[in-house]
């Protein structure tokens, strides 16, 4: 279970699964790069509720029910915004529709916010939050405490389409779009943000299907299968492109003030190993 | 002055001189392949007041004084909105404080807005309007007359920033900018439009100093200096990316009705070949 560096990254994988989501849980239980030790619920592909639901039905198929699971929020930070949830791509379950048991477990007592708080206080500068859904809440936890900005190691994020067109309309991605106030606090946080978003996942396709979640979670487990360009990102969180992520590289001087100057800058992945994300989704899923 | 189709393209420049447009206007006045029928003002590198005195003196300076000028809009098509002059880049007097007389000439007794609809009316499919500055000339056109989107022959525009940072902020290029609502009124109207972005415009580079204007008249004059992709084009009119341009190229499929879905086709160029319109405008430019 040794990495390079001698210990296991921590990580925390806030997640709302989600048949991909499944698949980067799986992939990361499967890393001896990294320790899983803690879900955070969220909506997204599904609604809170049967996103916990399946987090732990997902722990007991990898028998792995030593690993908590703490719920998220229910709705968006803005107070008003209607949630989307994407069951036309996931099925109403979420995972296919397999009718597969309820699990036998249950979250903890403790909101998904409070529990990123306590591990990042826990281990300051040692968890990785890899972030598969909407981003409300790690945007929680950073409103609720000041010091998690500097105690989280970093937040690897599934999210954003940069320079490209997005997924649920030529502006937006769904996590971004999911929640572009939360998003917008992440990235101007301060926090070491790494953001993958579908400019860099639409790289990644098994047989027609791509792997968002996986690539991103393997950002997560071996940055060297990405690259990266850092700057400021701010989020459009109203209007038609509300949920479009916006890049600057702090290259280009413009005459006046910005609302991206002075922001903190973070990581966009640009390129990906795809072959080499796709080999070692293969071996790692497949191989008993 | 007779061109491949045997008649020059008739072209209405609509400017906010300002220097660049200063050499896009003389470049097409010594271009044989256009007859400019006519110079419609507007705010941008100055005030709208200024352009038209500025216009009417480069008209003189090239001893064409029969060119009609009219005086368009002196503020933004949305009430209320703040005007941006950029007169930081241009001087006080938009053309470099050379501190010219005041010209002998008057604009005509018509606003832009009746001249451009005149015009597309009086030569229906044969007018090209050649847009250097805000939009808010041409979206009073459309308001004005539902005909004129029919009868305006096309639409080239100096203007957005299509999947790169702006050059007024990071989501926003200055003539869209200047005239977001305007904008996406052109955009979404159904008229052949042209967009030369600074996407394009970027890459025509004279010794330190980007050919705008010229460039995006070169791609008028001559359509073959460009390759453009054709798609949907919103222009978003309010939060930090105000006045950023999104083009939507009709390819990617989404789940739901999008704000693009069912708006017509523009063209967007994309690439420009640089040497050439270079040497088209030193040419053209420098040459007695």
């Amino acid at each position: 279970m040794a990495s390079a560096a001698g210990e296991p990254k921590k990580i925390i994988i806030d997640t709302d699964p989600g048949i991909d989501d499944a698949m980067a849980i799986f992939l990361a239980l499967r890393s001896p790069e990294v320790e899983v030790i803690g879900l955070t619920t969220i909506y997204g592909n599904v609604y809170t509720t049967l996103a916990t639901r399946n987090a732990l039905h997902l722990l007991e198929v990898a028998d792995r029910t030593d690993i908590p699971v703490a719920e998220g929020s229910h709705v968006t930070i803005t107070k008003g915004t209607k949630l989307r949830v994407a069951d036309f791509v996931h099925g109403a379950d979420g995972l296919g529709n397999q009718n597969f048991p309820p699990p036998e477990g249950k979250p903890i007592d403790m909101s998904a916010t409070d529990f990123l708080v306590e591990q990042a206080n826990l281990y300051p500068g040692k968890v990785t939050v890899v972030a598969l859904g909407p981003l409300t809440n790690i945007a929680l936890a950073i409103q609720q405490d000041p010091s998690f900005v500097k105690n989280i190691g970093q937040i690897v994020l599934l999210g954003g389409a940069f320079a490209v067109n997005g997924n649920v309309n030529p502006a937006a991605e769904a996590n971004i779009f999911g929640d572009p106030d939360a998003a917008d606090i992440v990235f101007t946080s301060g926090a070491d943000v790494l953001a993958v978003g579908i400019n860099v996942t639409h790289q990644v396709v098994l047989t027609g299907v791509y792997l968002h979640d996986p690539t991103a979670m393997l950002a997560a487990i071996n940055p060297s299968l990405i690259t990266y360009v850092e700057g400021a990102v701010r989020v459009q969180t109203n209007g038609i492109t509300r949920g479009l992520t916006l890049l600057y590289n702090k290259q280009k001087r413009f005459a006046e003030i910005t609302e991206w100057s002075n922001q903190p800058s973070v990581k966009v992945a640009v390129t990906v190993d795809a072959p080499a994300v796709l080999k070692l989704v293969m071996k790692r899923l497949m191989e008993c």
